[in-house]
């Protein structure tokens, strides 16, 4: 009955059983795991009924929605508790007495929005030493707070009438400051509900950015306010697409979860759905001597496409709150460029024929100079190719690492180039999970770190953490959550706990399995790791 | 706005749009592809206020859920008309009249339970040259027309206010009787809800066998009443399990829609969680000439183990309907029998000391005795181990192929040597759909063929059909239904058509792509197969 004692028997069994990987779950242990913790053999005992938030510092909306939602979470079922004669802890030794009380203690104004370099830190007292019978989340940063309350939530041990929590010291803050999900909305829409019920799971794994590639070759899903017409003509259908409001409410929903949104519109190549509703945009690609019909990146030569450029920009981030903005610069094909004589006469007069990296620079240049003189100053992430290309980028681009997945020399290289050459970089080529294959596929995800290169210690404070990407081509609303979670939870545990606490599957498998189990008591069909079952596959 | 027109065009247009492949849907086409059809541009229109069905022959209650069914298929949302002014048939001269009654014309009387080679063939005409103006499907099955509704609810082609059916002649039947689908409820436990959904979709696609691994080394969820300690202490949870009840809800929710169970009960390997409700059925394995209390295979040297079997058999084949029961037999490791002093003793008695082939041999013919004795003279099928090894095997058994999945060669070879040896067969190989990879999938199962390999024509005519295999190591309630589907559908189409008709994935590519937005309109969470779009993917 003593919930230590189950919490420490069973989180270091594991067992196999008829030849097959089957692990048993821990008990109320925490993922991702804190940087430090220390829990007790004692315990107090929290009443759904009579439980409740405290707030003692800083109030905020932020605070007061979260507090809401972490009731319904702690307590998915009736609040109502049990009949008074189930309470076999009365008797125990190890029992601490009731914790009817958690205290929410924010020492610092909220802030409006996430943003990168945010304070996460926060630290967690239940019965501590200083504080006995009480508990605590305290933090400087309402960041910290929505940390913590996810921890708080994972600590609680569901007995038939209450829950236990041991008494427990932990004081937590992530490894990085970038713990990114990309998600692809190009390739397939992804209706609101679904891009919400991922900003959940992110929230309940402590991931803070979201990625959002909402545009592509495919779909212009984007509802410009400048220039209608580029969904209009763009979007796979009137109904397939995102309006100033439904982005409205994607960014609000980020905000309470303390996520940020990240926006990328990828230019000059992938814009193929950009064409029909910008004349003029992109560059009509010739045969034998005449347009053939059909078009490849933007039209670096075309002057009007940097005022359309700046006017669309000028817009994106109006709607975006977050100080960043990804302009991607990935898999620019030169094939197209190649054919057309305006290019070739433009590239004549400019001293740089035959060298289309040099023509994707004019492009980059002009259009990171619009960037950083936009209004709001936004800073700017982009793919590797931007770098590699050489490309005369400004010092606090942010270069997005993504090539060679099975070759880790090579992007572990490039994280030293780009370091090396003193630039932010967020990596995620280790972590392409709409790679899928057969098997336990996340110890691959487990064993990659982003600062495992050669580099100096000050190259790698460079970093400033990583992303799990899941591109659309074969994901949509039907396999989007069991196909990214619980994998994208592999990444965000390698992300936030410190790298000696996370280089053994071994260890995390019983916490991943009991994590796994728990987000699917929440609600969220977050697929197996192999054979294995939870209280909650029944239904 | 002429339905037949739309079809035409439709039909045959695909594109390549940003370089990735997007696959533009048919309209109106049929999956699985009917063996003969005749459409012509004439049409009639079907007002879903004022359609319904007709009994002109035999009744039954399979068909009259089969109709209540296919009226909520076929008109999801209300069946109030729209106004009257929007009739743009009116004025076509294609339209050839209302379509407000369909004949369901059974010549025969209802069979009660689907089994091997029932009749499936069925007869569609809408506007026949035979009766002008009527619509009927015809069939001497009520198997048969389960099929011919299916049929008939794929041809409607949706406008604003009524859908459009073209004057259409089908007739219909499968090119394989064995038309499976495999699910394993022992490595993670279904829901009867998602069995039902699988159930549910095996009918619009035309499978015909429900395979139901319902047992196997990590869970034993099948209650048994003779001996209820099998579940009690080998299930998953007293939850994970499946009742004499819930059997056979699922039996009876797939007679309702033309599908065989056919449970198997695997033996004498993948057996572990036998043991721990049935002391003495697994061989205890040694080390140091001692029980090391592991257990291997079943101890075919205790001879109560046969009255076990006989009494459990007895209550499985009363259980579920169908004339055939699969008895596993694959992968016996014969390690545990080496190690165990009593069975090496056992050998040597019965002189096949050191060929443990023998051993399980020993143990097979004892098995099929027992189930060919039973009082429901149940025939079987078995895995291709009991074949390779050489048991002697009753003249109805039934091989199923499933080993080497990526040597074609291999299992055609096998093929060759089962049906030479005058056995009947079914194949897996090719269609094991737990193995996952990233990208278009389905080209290699639409490209393998039953019938494929080198034989004589009475060889082939001994292949049975196919099953798709979605073993359950990786997968559970949150992804069967996106990762099954539409794969299944893919193999389903190879078993229902002929072979003449499926041998081009860029003739099947549009209509599958049609299927697979069928399917999610009708509520199902069929994964897609490219970059694409449904209109039913926007919640």
């Amino acid at each position: 009955m003593c919930a230590a004692w189950m919490v420490m028997v069973l989180g270091v069994v594991g067992m196999v059983w008829g030849g097959y990987p089957m692990v048993t779950p821990t008990v109320g242990q925490i993922w991702p795991r804190p940087q430090m913790m220390e829990s007790r053999d004692t315990y107090m005992v929290v009443r759904p009924d009579t439980f409740s938030f405290k707030t003692v510092g800083f109030d905020c909306d932020i605070l007061q929605e979260a507090l809401k939602r972490y009731i319904s979470i702690m307590f998915p079922t009736s609040r109502s508790s049990k009949a008074e004669n189930n309470q076999p802890w009365r008797k125990d030794q190890d029992f601490q007495g009731y914790l009817d009380e958690l205290q929410i203690n924010l020492l610092t104004a909220c802030q409006d929005n996430p943003q990168q370099h945010m304070d996460e830190q926060y630290e967690i007292k239940i019965d501590s030493p200083d504080a006995p019978g009480e508990g605590a989340i305290i933090s400087h940063s309402i960041w910290g707070i929505l940390r913590g309350l996810e921890t708080f939530s994972q600590i609680l041990i569901p007995d038939a009438s209450a829950y236990y929590v041991n008494s427990t010291q932990i004081r937590d803050y992530p490894r990085f400051t970038h713990r990114g999900l990309m998600l692809d909305t190009a390739r397939h829409y992804l209706p609101l509900a679904k891009i919400k019920e991922s900003l959940d799971l992110m929230a309940m794994n402590k991931l803070n950015v979201f990625h959002w590639h909402i545009v592509d070759d495919q779909s212009f899903p984007y509802v410009s306010t400048a220039f209608p017409d580029l969904s209009k003509l763009g979007a796979y259908s009137p109904a397939h697409v995102y309006s100033a409001e439904d982005v409205a409410e994607v960014v609000e929903y980020a905000r309470l979860r303390g996520i940020r949104v990240l926006p990328e519109f990828d230019t000059p190549g992938h814009t193929q759905s950009w064409g029909p509703g910008q004349p003029g945009l992109l560059t009509p690609c010739y045969s034998n001597s005449a347009p053939d019909g059909t078009f490849g990146p933007i039209d670096p030569t075309n002057t009007n496409n940097y005022d359309f450029l700046k006017t669309f920009f000028t817009e994106v981030t109006g709607r975006f709150p977050d100080h960043y903005v990804h302009l991607g610069g990935d898999e620019v094909s030169f094939s197209c460029w190649k054919s057309n004589p305006n290019i070739t006469a433009f590239m004549a007069e400019h001293n740089i024929t035959g060298d289309y990296s040099k023509l994707e620079e004019v492009y980059i240049t002009k259009l990171l100079d619009i960037i950083a003189n936009l209004p709001k100053k936004n800073g700017y992430l982009v793919w590797q190719e931007v770098f590699d290309n050489g490309v005369d980028i400004a010092n606090d681009t942010v270069v997005h690492v993504w090539k060679n997945e099975n070759v880790p020399a090579a992007w572990k290289n490039e994280l030293n180039q780009v370091t090396s050459a003193g630039y932010n970089t967020v990596l995620s080529s280790c972590w392409y999970l709409n790679y899928i294959s057969y098997g336990v596929d996340w110890y691959k995800y487990y064993q990659c770190d982003p600062q495992d290169f050669d580099g100096t210690e000050s190259q790698k404070q460079l970093v400033l953490g990583g992303e799990a990407c899941m591109w659309g081509e074969y994901v949509d609303r039907t396999n989007l959550i069991p196909r990214t979670w619980p994998r994208a939870a592999v990444v965000a545990e390698k992300l936030w706990s410190s790298s000696a606490h996370t280089n053994s599957t071994d260890e995390a498998s019983p916490r991943l399995e009991e994590h796994r189990c728990r987000l699917l008591a929440r609600g969220y069909d977050v697929e197996p790791l192999w054979p294995s079952f939870c209280s909650a596959d029944l239904n």
